[in-house]
């Protein structure tokens, strides 16, 4: 292999890509745009995993397919939160984010991430790797007036599970136990593994200069 | 109480900052500068968690008796990490942090943060609350070129155990057993307790806007 690999994230979500650029990636944004209701209605018996990992692959398919890239890995995800044997995404007001956080507090959640990692060679799907990682999510227990003032930040509104690990939200997740970057949107180690999958090592994605150095 | 609390971080970290940004504080970054082996030497019984602590302690009491803040708290912190019955901090050269990272691939350790909550009230340290947690990090296993080339971004020589989570390092730490930013350098949850411990809410230091509506 030579040459550039561009790589692409279909992915609206600002945690995501903030992850992606901390680990050393510069990743374009393309967003898929997908029907995630009506993909999830077609698959009504599927696990909670296998639903997020349908949308991610639905996500990192429709975007591919859009290129016109010679070199390019797609990275789709799509996260939820497993709890109460319910699977919850974001919240639809605020009161329905104070329920959720009412429900969850001081107990634990499976935060799940499915994966897709697309290798496009000469604008063509080539390779596909999927995968998806659970990592359980201990929630603490803010005070009425903060979680009042939580809510007003509208932080919440605009993520799975109604709570971030990476934003205001890590003052209030007691710990978790499993992949922290899986909680907030993208494992990176699966997803190390899912570009090795296709044949590129991340290192080699890695823009010059580092992040951190 | 009324008025506005300054925040000050007593610590050159980047990565401390970052966290405290992302979740919402805008602190002032004052720098010790301890004798942090003279502090260790004068504790040689002391457990990893008292060291983390101590030095922690002595951060956070020297940045507080230089200022002169009518309101403030000032937060120290001090990280190591556990692994083989040693105490490691930041590693002295390349050549140590590639057998540091040789020793560990593969395996857990467990990353100690001490912490330090110091509330000033008219330039006097008013009250006192410290504290420790410890998250347990499974290490992946990089290959040799990808090791080489983490090496070669220099970022694992800044940092306790030559790795982070938070950073080009978290596409090598398949996950952890507890409080991630705790592995970042700072606790927040535990930092919130200690807040709390003092008499200061947190999301009363929360900087408006938030760092994410």
């Amino acid at each position: 292999m030579s040459g550039a690999v561009h790589v692409v994230l279909a992915s609206a979500s600002p945690a995501r890509l903030g992850l992606l650029r901390a680990a050393g990636l510069d990743p374009a944004v393309e967003v898929a745009g997908v029907d995630e209701d009506a993909l999830l209605a077609a698959v009504p018996d599927a696990t909670p995993a296998e639903k997020v990992t349908t949308l991610a692959g639905a996500k990192a398919t429709t975007v591919a397919r859009r290129l016109d890239l010679a070199d390019a890995v797609v990275i789709g995800c799509d996260s939820m939160l497993h709890i109460d044997g319910a699977l919850v995404g974001k919240p639809a007001s605020v009161d329905e984010a104070r329920d959720r956080w009412r429900s969850m507090a001081g107990r634990t959640g499976e935060l799940l991430t499915g994966h897709a990692v697309l290798r496009v060679v000469d604008g063509e799907i080539d390779r596909v790797a999927e995968g998806h990682a659970v990592t359980v999510v201990r929630f603490g227990e803010p005070a009425e007036d903060e979680l009042e003032t939580y809510l007003a930040t509208g932080e919440p509104l605009a993520v799975a599970g109604a709570f971030t690990l990476d934003g205001l939200g890590g003052w209030f997740v007691e710990g978790v136990d499993g992949d922290p970057s899986n909680v907030v949107g993208l494992s990176l180690p699966l997803v190390r593994r899912l570009l090795a999958g296709v044949g590129v090592s991340v290192t080699r994605l890695w823009a010059p200069p580092p992040a951190r150095a």
